[in-house]
């Protein structure tokens, strides 16, 4: 791409110059990628398979922060997510189409960066980019990705498939990408008072890495296709815990009881939580942001994945009746409440019911 | 919907409560969507077809103005945007996802009226609506659409198609939706500078509904199909005609001639051109927003549609040494250039090579 340190203004290219541009760095690589970049629509061929469709808009100062996050690392995860609800229903992602916003304070070496990003998760999760589009906006930059996959009809997994006594699994550990936000706000914080300060991010690589470059669980997938389980109801952790699971329960019309101890949390992230005076679980259940995958089993499967180091079985379906709760360590029963992540709110922090603050971006 | 004169604030229903209340005005209707709004993902079933994918994303401020352009319009035109680009490879448009972002000054009831508009161009093109996401911004309104369309693989038509000699067809008429923003640009102006006007809008119905609720052809395709013709290249006209020609001329690698005379315009777009001192012609070549369908058909086909009033041949493809030009009426050559509507320009709009003042909604 282009050498570092010089500024090519967007107006200079125009729109089409800029997809010209961008197009350059574009491969078609999936047999169901038909046509791509350059016609008024790209052309998709799934054959006998179900085409599987989701998208996602972020916002400056609203999902993301460009003080704290790379624009590359904001590519690939703008794209993460997208992928991620395509896993989550069991699926497997092929397409994706892009449409980015931004004001002139952009030039193009920045939407390379940001594009270089996006292309690397391309390239990491086999997915083609087919299309999109380019604008100006007023203010700031938002990124509009759809995202395309195909599976078996048999194989979709929905959200309201979960059976009573099913298993509740989680992929992963939880409450990360939370905790690694509030180190990053704090740093700022911090650096606005005191430029000269160097920001503290020792040690804490694995939640920092958690919030500016997830994963989505392509590897779980091949693992539950490995075992021959197909689970009876998945989500991803977007919003967190507890609101997606009351998601799977309220789909599936079962009650439910989710078991603190059982809750998988790296240490980094219960260290950061008590350093922040805030309850680690609570960074699990309302946190977000996770991007793993929450899912039900057939009891019948548990043998084939207690011994698996990357899914916790933290509790099971129940009839309707009796509710969805967390049960925690000293076994008393706290109704779940769907406390998740929300960007209106975040708009306009305010503490929430369990004081948990918000993730905010301003 | 919720009656008029009350104002509900979007923070007090949160994300998942706006998707919820969209989601109750939302049918699906079309047999290839198996699942929409409720899941990670939408589903759709395509069969033996190809699956076309298209987007889009509006920006206030720089695709549309709130001053002069209802909301319930806007959200019409958004999907029709979308649509216009899914006919334009002769496939039939089936499900959009919309995804929009929008600072707290918009209420529940204009988002209610933005979706009225999408759900209005959902029923008149037969689309449903599947999924999409919504999301706070720091300013303004944004709106990304991906449309998704299917049609056989032996149906689809590109850009690339054209061969020497194939005749150059248009829908419709050109330059109306361009000259409908001057006229709206200036009655803006007219009331800026003295709130008591009243806006002079009367005789003017034509070019205002040209530019604030534009129709994607559906009709054409039918056309085609009933006259058993198979375009050879086909485009959307939303840059302007010179601009999209260039389009199929570069992509099937030929040159062309487009006559000045025989390019279709309605009496008040040529008026208003005139008030405006502005070249009808040049609204036409480089005005954009028309979202009329430019194609290519062998000579054949000429007698099938040669008395058609909703399709003008305004040309030929001809070999690619001879190059792109305009034959004006006094029989003089012009060569075309890409003098498009562009969204970067736009954002800080300067007069053009040819003097065309280019759509500025600053």
């Amino acid at each position: 791409m282009v050498e570092e340190n010089n500024r090519t203004e967007l107006s200079d290219l125009g729109e089409f110059g800029l997809i010209k541009h961008l197009a350059e760095f574009v491969t078609i690589n999936n047999p169901s990628s038909i046509v791509g970049i350059g016609d008024d629509a790209a052309v998709i061929d799934t054959r006998e398979k179900q085409t599987i469709v989701t998208t996602d808009i972020l916002c400056e100062g609203i999902h993301f922060d460009l003080t704290f996050t790379p624009l590359k690392h904001l590519g690939y995860k703008a794209v993460v997510v997208n992928l991620s609800d395509v896993y989550a229903m069991n699926a497997e992602p092929k397409q994706i189409t892009v449409s980015i916003a931004l004001s002139n304070r952009f030039s193009l070496e920045a939407v390379e960066e940001l594009y270089s990003g996006i292309l690397l998760a391309c390239k990491r999760y086999g997915v083609d980019l087919v299309g999109g589009d380019t604008s100006s906006s007023l203010s700031g930059l938002i990124i509009s990705i759809t995202a395309l996959g195909e599976a078996k009809e048999e194989e979709i997994v929905y959200r309201h498939g979960a059976q009573e006594n099913d298993l509740i699994c989680v992929s992963g550990d939880l409450g990360g990408a939370y905790m690694g936000l509030q180190v990053l706000e704090r740093e700022k914080a911090v650096f606005k008072d005191d430029p000269n300060m160097q920001p503290d991010l020792d040690g804490k690589d694995y939640i920092l890495e958690r919030q500016l470059k997830p994963e989505a669980r392509k590897d779980i997938i091949q693992l539950l296709k490995d075992f021959h389980i197909k689970p009876t109801s998945m989500i991803d952790i977007s919003d967190g815990l507890s609101s997606e699971q009351l998601h799977l329960s309220m789909a599936s019309q079962l009650g439910c009881h989710i078991y603190e101890e059982k809750i998988p949390m790296d240490p980094t992230t219960v260290n950061m939580a008590v350093e922040f005076n805030i309850d680690p679980t609570l960074c699990a259940l309302s946190g977000g942001e996770d991007y793993e995958l929450l899912f039900t089993i057939g009891q019948t499967d548990y043998d084939k994945i207690k011994s698996d180091p990357d899914i916790t079985v933290i509790g099971h379906m129940l009839s309707k009746g009796e509710g969805c709760y967390l049960i925690s360590r000293d076994g008393s029963a706290h109704e779940l409440t769907a406390q998740g992540w929300d960007a209106f709110l975040d708009a306009n922090p305010e503490p929430g019911p369990d004081d948990l603050p918000l993730p905010s971006e301003n």
